[in-house]
């Protein structure tokens, strides 16, 4: 998440990664050895996302001062004859196989998180209605369920044109920076989807509450009232049903009365069981979905899954495999796919169509499974 | 016990709450709605206890600073249109309809319990030899086996009189400030009951240790001596066995010798077993209690109401129901009992005597159980 | 261990306890009382690590300020008339009777345990690769073994001569100051014994990293090359076996390679399974060990038992008697033999040689079991 972020910062052109560590940073509690295999799994990782170019820190590694113990691609003992050193003459062996197929390639993506820093901070510095409101949280229980059904995502700033895609995502929605609500009014009257959640529409950009009922200004697009906002300890839950299954509801529980929309799931409990969990309000060509509670990664990734593929036709890269992400860079030369197994275990994905494997040049014949060894990477250049 | 301190801090006159909450507080971790009925069930607490007004903040919900979240009469929305405005409207009703027959009605108790912030102050202050020790919960260990006895309670201070009352208990009397060791004597000589508990008798009102033995100036009163003061951690605790039940003795636990006193309780455990636990001194024409250690609310619940009975003559104003708090206002035109329901469930009360219930204006005959609502509220007048 | 190592920093000459309470201390957060005989024990032990005097804090209780509740001789009743007094007249008593047997004796230890302060700040500077490395705790796991062996230990600095001694323990010698390296690779190849752990030889006195390989300027007296080191949180950890049984690794985990070592132990999981764990290196006429992480009671109490048996000829004073310390005091007068029961039972201890009790006058026969009340002291001078 954190390198599609900073894609999506950098308004989706290739980054560079500054600083990959060779194996141990020193200022974590218990600093252990990133594992053989770890160091170029998560290299790959970055150049799948965007990243053109990973430096190391550090070359040396220093003999004083706080960062001593901060793992160096040279260790203490000056040699390269460590396991470290191997590890990063080997991936430099392979970027030199690799040369600069994938320079200048980006990611496609049909679907965008809407990421705000001042989102962040007014969250941050409210007084109630709990201190347990994580904005960082909210998007990773989102961006989760988008990386564990291989749909790539874009993240999106106030700033950015919503004219490529298909669906937005704007978890906590707290403060609505003015005019973006009629960009998103258009984006969902134009055909797009729009999904946001509880303690939305809540502050303009000067922190200051939108009278005249919550959401405030995303009211008519969501058709929705807020009356009421329940704060919920750790250890209690209220629920709703969704499609035939239940789902817990937590943190916040918004208590709300549909003014257009239609409930798509309602609290099971309390004294306010019969409300509205989950709504839709057709707007224009669109539609609005709110989802009134935090609730977890299984009502996630159903929720997205049907939300992509009944409303927006966005379908996942390949079959999901459990621990094997999955991501697409294209550039004029061609589309390669990424293949990460962050596993300790071999793996099996289900390859449709046939591609070339560009560090090993073979052939790679569609229809099939094929194999990858523990934290292994494959870079398959479409046909 | 907030409502019956603050009553006793004004010598007894009925007082105004400043500021009830209309829903949520904005301050708390987890800022939970009032759930429907407890704004309406927390007002009629205040005015059973002695208030005579029950102001809310705020009238408004402000858009901007600190407390934006804090709830208020009038919701962001800007309407009446919302359950926590309704609520106020229909406790504005009922006010009208009880109109001034409570106004200047004071509580009547013949049970005092000691407080002093100086008291608490010092507690705070001292190095050893519990960190543990909190005044308030030690004061609220037996205000709550009043509250469960249905027994009312003053709170007294230094300088109050004791003139009206038949008990008097000073949990933890650390200091005894100059003159009210005096006090206490006359009021024990005069028939008085009093209870107070280890660490009590210490030092003196410049937080001076009162040298000769502990508990200082309350030494001939009690009829003991403490030698030793053993601090027991959380996890461990000794046991004292008082009219054939065993209680746990926690916290502190004083090594005493009874200089006239009767042991009623010794500890069971460790090399202080055979000590005295809780002892009674008749002194002049009144008696002595001292609880050598901390203990759990049962105990309490059985020790008051032993001593309430049986030294004191002092009967619970009604039979008790779990959950439901008993409180009586008398002014010059007639006795209310004040029933507040704080269980979720419907619950029954037995009624001796008949009365009128002054919300519903209808006659109630005695000897038979009247059935409230959950969260619901009885205003009886007494015939 | 604090009294070694007092009598350590002293070179071995005999010291004064300046403070010994007689109860509690009032800084705890729970104050118990000292229970009967510890006062007592407490003093004794303090004798028989080479006190020539123990001194009170404090003599009367003071009236206030913040040590007004930290025990003393005379409490605030002010009396001689309380257990606390009576104990220490009775231990009064007893130094009269023992008169100046003991005064000057010394301790006589084969075994040696280096503690640094210096090494001990450069250990709570580091910025990793733990938070958890606690340099005392990393001494008194060593320090139990000795003690619960029976087995006599001092604590030398980097200035004091090792002349004495068959063995030098030096857990997490991280520190090794100009020259120490050399004192030690004189003493192992005059034939002594030298046991270090993980993270040693890693920084000089300027706290600067020696390059070159860890251990440092320990490298060939431990014929070992440590290349990484891998933190473990406080839920994970891997194993060795030693001498047949398994114990774990913990905290710290060396990956190292030997260099005329010979492997002892070996890691039994995790990509560095095979690993040594536990090294030893034949050196001039003496051998160097090395314990790659931290490990368990049973395995530092089975490893310094092997250690001290087969490569040292140190014998413990005593056999074991679980809960009783065994320490012995010489000077010209004799040899005291000082047996402390911590235990709250009765203990029995094996007497191989007749020895007369210098508190009761009485002479015991060798050859025979002797039976220590619980917490209670003998002190036996021998033939």
């Amino acid at each position: 998440m954190a390198h599609d972020l900073m894609r999506g910062v950098g308004g989706g052109k290739p980054f560079l990664l500054m600083e990959q560590s060779p194996s141990v940073s020193n200022w974590h509690d218990y600093c252990a050895l990133k594992r053989p295999g770890v160091m170029r799994l998560w290299s790959w990782q970055a150049v799948a996302h965007g990243a053109d170019s990973v430096m190391f820190f550090q070359m040396r590694r220093s003999i004083g001062a706080c960062e001593k113990y901060h793992s160096a691609v040279i260790d203490h003992v000056g040699t390269g004859d460590t396991r470290v050193f191997r590890e990063i003459a080997a991936l430099g062996k392979e970027l030199e196989k690799l040369g600069d197929a994938t320079l200048g390639a980006s990611v496609e993506a049909r679907a965008a998180v809407y990421f705000d820093w001042d989102n962040w901070w007014a969250l941050i510095h409210t007084a109630g209605p709990t201190t347990d409101l994580d904005y960082k949280e909210q998007i990773l229980d989102y961006y989760r369920a988008f990386y564990d059904l291989n749909i790539p995502v874009d993240f999106v700033g106030a700033e950015d044109d919503l004219g490529g895609y298909r669906l937005l995502v704007a978890p906590v929605l707290y403060m609505v920076k003015e005019g973006y609500d009629e960009k998103i009014r258009r984006f969902v009257a134009d055909g797009g989807i729009f999904v946001t959640t509880f303690f939305s529409g809540i502050v303009d950009e000067h922190d200051l509450v939108v009278t005249g009922g919550y959401p405030g200004q995303l009211r008519d697009i969501l058709g929705i009232w807020v009356e009421e906002v329940d704060a919920l300890p750790r250890d209690k839950e209220n629920s709703f049903i969704y499609n035939g299954s239940r789902y817990p509801a937590r943190l916040l529980c918004d208590l709300l009365h549909t003014e257009g929309a239609k409930a798509l799931a309602s609290y099971q409990e309390d004294f306010y069981a019969g409300m509205p969990a989950v709504t839709v309000h057709a707007f224009g060509k669109g539609k609005a979905y709110y989802v009134a509670a935090r609730s977890d990664a299984e009502f996630y990734n159903q929720f997205l899954q049907d939300v992509c593929k009944d409303d927006c036709g966005i379908w996942p890269l390949l079959m999901q495999t459990r621990g094997v992400e999955v991501v697409l860079r294209k550039n004029e030369k061609g589309s390669y796919l990424f293949l990460l197994n962050h596993n300790d275990a071999f793996s099996r994905v289900w390859l449709e169509d046939g591609c070339t494997d560009m560090l090993s040049g073979e052939y790679i014949h569609g229809g099939r499974e094929i194999k990858l060894a523990p934290k292994d990477v494959r870079i398959l250049k479409k046909e």
